[in-house]
């Protein structure tokens, strides 16, 4: 603390990332990064973009990858606002779009990051607590509110909306901005941006990072009515010319474009979930129906902190959360079959 | 203009960047970009880092690129601040560090995104005119402020601030954050992060975009007390926990170490300065003394907007701004010989 600070610094309870360990040889299974890398077009086209043009400017608009977005989800250049990662995209909604006085509504087991932003532009925040088998109950949101923010598939569950419930969710509020955040949708989710045309209120999130294998990167987006990515333009414009950098640009529209190793890898990841969901029942985990790129565990008789810690001796790494109602969950990504099958021998060695 | 923005959104007022042109074969002297490529090594770490391993997050606070800056301006990491360009970390300081519902002090004629980043934070701005010479008095900053911001040398006139009268100004502020915005310092400014450790207000920026040729990279940092980095540090892990990705982490760090690539082009770029405003001379220009990488001239007889647009017409594009005080000027971009060359050719054309 500092008298230096802006008043409400002091008060900010920064968003803390899942580890990123400096050891090698551990398997990291902790921050939903996937477990095969992008596509070789993606490296083929920053290749030819790593030369003397790095000294000027990117697009400041972004626009050959918008055009991309746009012509992937069959929207208009003018519905794709693109950022520095889905954080940064997540970060102008709350400053542009959630500052109306009203509380903001998400679910109370949810990503972390959405108090954060609350905190950091001064909007109040109004969880709502998941039923019993952490799924998040529509009729919750009809009250009041300056906006609403669901991650779908949520995290750190899995546990996916129905199109139907998240349509509800955003005809029971038509008078502020409902965001449905899908970082993790192409593992098995259903996308919300085929709504979007119906819905001016509607704004939907994605990201590289996760299903396109692109963490190390940093680009995001989202996709909505003009008017919505109007806003986040003006914000966008007034904070940071030029969030992508070239190199960015041309990967992530690379990335976009290889259909056929998008789907590869995903379906890869997709079946070693199933596979790993299974023989984690098998251990005596009960294991939340997962749409995502990770699966959220919790076994019967052994403490999860304790899990974690024994996993870590072995050289693997989980995400666990102290966190009322999930501090006995572990949430783990899904990895290449062989380090599922390490994390399972390792699993077996501790229980 | 929609329902769902946050109020604010509708009077921000965004900043405009220099035009990034789609057509080729134009000489692009208006955005300061260097006229020089980055150091090979750039390129070769980033290539080194081009693989794989883009599946996995950045570290989240790019430690790496930290400890490099802090060697080399011989200070600590925890005195290091790094973001995505400098704009990005101009945004968290007037967020974090001036936001204490006083005034904010800039020149009159200056950067022009400092006060878009007042209307993006509701900061009231005072701007302080600069005297007739295009300097700025330092006696102008003894008054009640939030904060004082203004770049060394300042832009678009290149004219720099001698150290004592940075430091007066730092001095005459104790108990408010004084930015000093060193973009273009590397082109025959003097830095004050030499003053850092004595003064717990001071806060230095620098980007890699001009004096290391990385505009399209997206990296900038500021150097100041350990308390103010903490705030900035507080804002951007409440933000986006990782706003540089992995290349640019590599780039920058390599940018920083290649000492001998960084003074060849820098002086290259000096001495065409030099030669550049004396020909300017020549054609009865008024040129202000340039500590830049571009030179801020006005010519005698003829109006700066047609000879703007004259040398469009000629393939070579400047920078004109229309402003009070200033539209008579044209901000030229320090190119290559050649491209310099051409300018002059192209303005004998049209003068």
């Amino acid at each position: 603390m500092s008298r230096f600070w802006s008043p409400f610094v002091k008060d900010l309870v920064p968003y803390v990332p899942g580890e990123q360990p400096k050891v090698e040889n551990l398997i990291k299974l902790n921050t939903n990064e996937n477990p095969y890398g992008p596509s070789p077009k993606v490296v083929e086209a920053i290749q030819r973009e790593l030369n003397d043009s790095l000294r000027l400017y990117p697009a400041p608009n972004a626009d050959a990858l918008k055009a991309e977005i746009a012509a992937y989800y069959g929207v208009s250049s003018a519905q794709v606002f693109v950022g520095n990662g889905s954080d940064e995209v997540l970060a102008h909604i709350f400053h542009g779009l959630f500052q109306h006085g009203r509380p903001v509504l998400y679910p109370d087991i949810t990503y972390s990051f959405y108090p954060v932003y609350c905190g950091l532009y001064g909007i109040e925040a109004a969880p709502q607590p998941l039923d019993d088998d952490f799924c998040l109950s529509p009729a919750d949101y009809r009250q009041t509110n300056g906006g609403i923010i669901f991650p779908n598939p949520n995290a750190p569950t899995g546990v996916g909306l129905p199109l139907d419930e998240v349509e509800a969710i955003v005809q029971g509020s038509p008078d502020s901005v409902v965001v449905v955040d899908e970082a993790y949708v192409d593992f098995g989710g259903e996308t919300s941006i085929a709504l979007v045309d119906r819905y001016p209120n509607l704004l939907v999130t994605q990201t590289l990072s996760k299903s396109r294998s692109l963490a190390g990167l940093r680009v995001g987006f989202a996709v909505g009515h003009a008017d919505l990515i109007e806003a986040l333009e003006r914000i966008k414009n007034s904070f940071n010319s030029y969030p992508l950098d070239r190199l960015a640009i041309v990967g992530a529209v690379a990335a976009m474009q290889d259909q056929q190793w998008f789907d590869h890898t995903r379906n890869a990841v997709i079946d070693s979930r199933d596979r790993l969901s299974a023989a984690l029942l098998e251990l005596g985990f009960e294991v939340l129906p997962s749409q995502a790129n990770f699966v959220f565990a919790r076994h019967a008789q052994r403490d999860a902190a304790e899990l974690a810690q024994g996993l870590r001796e072995q050289k693997v790494i989980v995400r666990h959360f102290k966190l009322p109602r999930i501090d006995q969950f572990l949430r783990i990504t899904i990895g290449t079959e062989a380090q599922n099958q390490a994390l399972l021998a390792a699993l077996k060695a501790i229980l």
